[in-house]
């Protein structure tokens, strides 16, 4: 089953403390992309300038990302420019310009237009509306957003949060969003506004599920190097949604091993620039991934020995 | 089993977004013995003032925690104040004012020497390592420390972890400790110093145990109102080596199982100011809470698909 995604194609030059990229594939529709496309089809909506090197992103299309939604505008490519703090815990935004994202519409493909799963990247909530609009009869809708939205966008956000399944945001977020510190509340909040799922991210303290009755948690993948955190929240969606399109169901059982399968490519996304480990990354590969993190969580309830009181 | 504790005997005065208590029940080795007593008998070393009220500690005498190693000494009970700020993530020092705490020589009694279990609260590591002496043949310790000793007392405190089987740190205190911002580097630094397990708390993040050959992480019960969270640590590591001594053994899956123990314990200890939540706790209450865990954290691994790459 292929998943829909809407987002940012964009180049970006980032500087860690281990080093410096300059304009490499960047972009949440690209780092969703480079994650989901390891368990199931992808297809592509987004904007270019001429300057784009689509050849670039040869290796997506290769693992059957339909870019038939890229479209080529004249002007410059969307890029983003940031540095992060030596303990990879913050980041400055240098440079956004916006290029022809400025003007983007999204046009649908009419050959997209039966997805049946549907990631909305971190963009204008209007424009992810429009994006909705143009997809028949939608299954399963998943959205990102930031704060720059929140804070301009709300009433457009609120009308489209209505029509979301899974809200993925931060903890940070979720609060703003909410205006509640507690996560919990915040969460319930949400709820209320239309969205089934919260998933909240950490970064490295891993994510959390909220749904209307029950929770659960993924912890981050224990990294002894982080090499560089951006796409972290955009590959996470893509494992995640990636592995409800490979299973075709969106089950709790199935929603459960997806937040595990969003930590393990949100940790692949950090080990190296770009959605350059995921170049030869195969399904297999995660598998093992994934038992990792079954032996990092997994506990009996014993109830053999007698209470004390 | 007992567990042998050391630790601060303290009057408490808190301020948080949701009120204010004066003097209350405090110090390491009260929060410790409050959620370690829930699982088994415990065994108290410390040191109060001529001021402290000890019969408000007989809800703690009635469950199990023999007072026989708490001296009484002339002057004033050893006192924390502190404020917490409105999302109770920081919190600020109003005043420590040490008293008799700051003679303090802590002696075992006699009794006490056979303990297997031990714990070291959060206190000078040449008073630690004193206590240590003074057990016979123990099998598992466990030990605190803070920013204060690893900056102060860094020969002493490496001097007691070759003597310690797990250290309990926050997230902060390993870097600092290890001076390495990744904690996983940081706790095989660590390691290569004493200590076979290093546990490290994260607060609402929950905690992980990072052990030389696996890695096991307990997520934060999620509340929906923090009261206060003075003690959390401390009752984590009572609910921890509490469910160790119960079970009178540490292999891998009853450290797994001491890791989410910990962790609910801790959870306890934020609902209420002091010990409050830890009176009518009884270990039912408390499995219910650890199933709830196992809902929180367990996944299957599917193979059943066939993977699209």
């Amino acid at each position: 089953m292929p998943v829909l995604v809407v987002g940012s194609v964009a180049l970006d030059t980032v500087e860690t403390p281990f080093g410096r990229a300059t304009d490499t594939l960047g972009g949440s529709a690209i780092f969703f992309s480079a994650a989901a496309s390891v368990f199931c089809p992808v297809r592509l909506v987004g904007v270019v300038g001429a300057d784009y090197p689509l050849e670039k992103l040869g290796f997506l299309e290769a693992r059957g990302v339909d870019l038939g939604g890229v479209v080529r505008a004249d002007g410059e490519s969307f890029r983003w420019s940031g540095v992060y703090s030596y303990d990879l815990n913050s980041r400055e935004t240098r440079e956004t310009r916006l290029g022809v994202f400025a003007d983007f519409r999204p046009r649908v493909p009419k050959a997209f237009r039966d997805a049946e799963l549907v990631f909305l990247g971190n963009i204008d909530p209007g424009l992810q509306l429009e994006v909705l609009e143009q997809v028949d009869t939608p299954r399963l809708v998943g959205c990102d957003t930031m704060n720059y939205w929140i804070e301009r966008r709300r009433d457009v956000l609120l009308e489209l949060l209505a029509r979301v399944d899974i809200l993925f945001v931060n903890d940070a977020e979720a609060r703003q969003l909410a205006g509640d510190y507690n996560l919990l509340r915040a969460a319930r909040w949400i709820h209320e506004r239309g969205p089934r799922f919260v998933v909240v991210k950490k970064g490295e303290h891993g994510a959390v599920l909220i749904a209307r009755d029950w929770i659960f948690f993924a912890p981050g993948y224990p990294l002894e190097e982080v090499f560089d955190p951006t796409g972290a929240g955009d590959a996470f969606a893509g494992g995640f949604l990636g592995h409800l399109a490979w299973v075709g169901s969106c089950e709790p059982d199935d929603l459960r091993r997806a937040m595990i399968y969003g930590s393990a490519m949100g940790s692949y996304a950090v080990e190296r620039f770009s959605v350059d480990r995921f170049r030869d990354l195969d399904a297999n590969e995660v598998a093992e991934r994934v038992r990792e993190f079954r032996e990092m969580t997994a506990f009996e309830v014993r109830l053999a020995a007698e209470p004390h009181v």
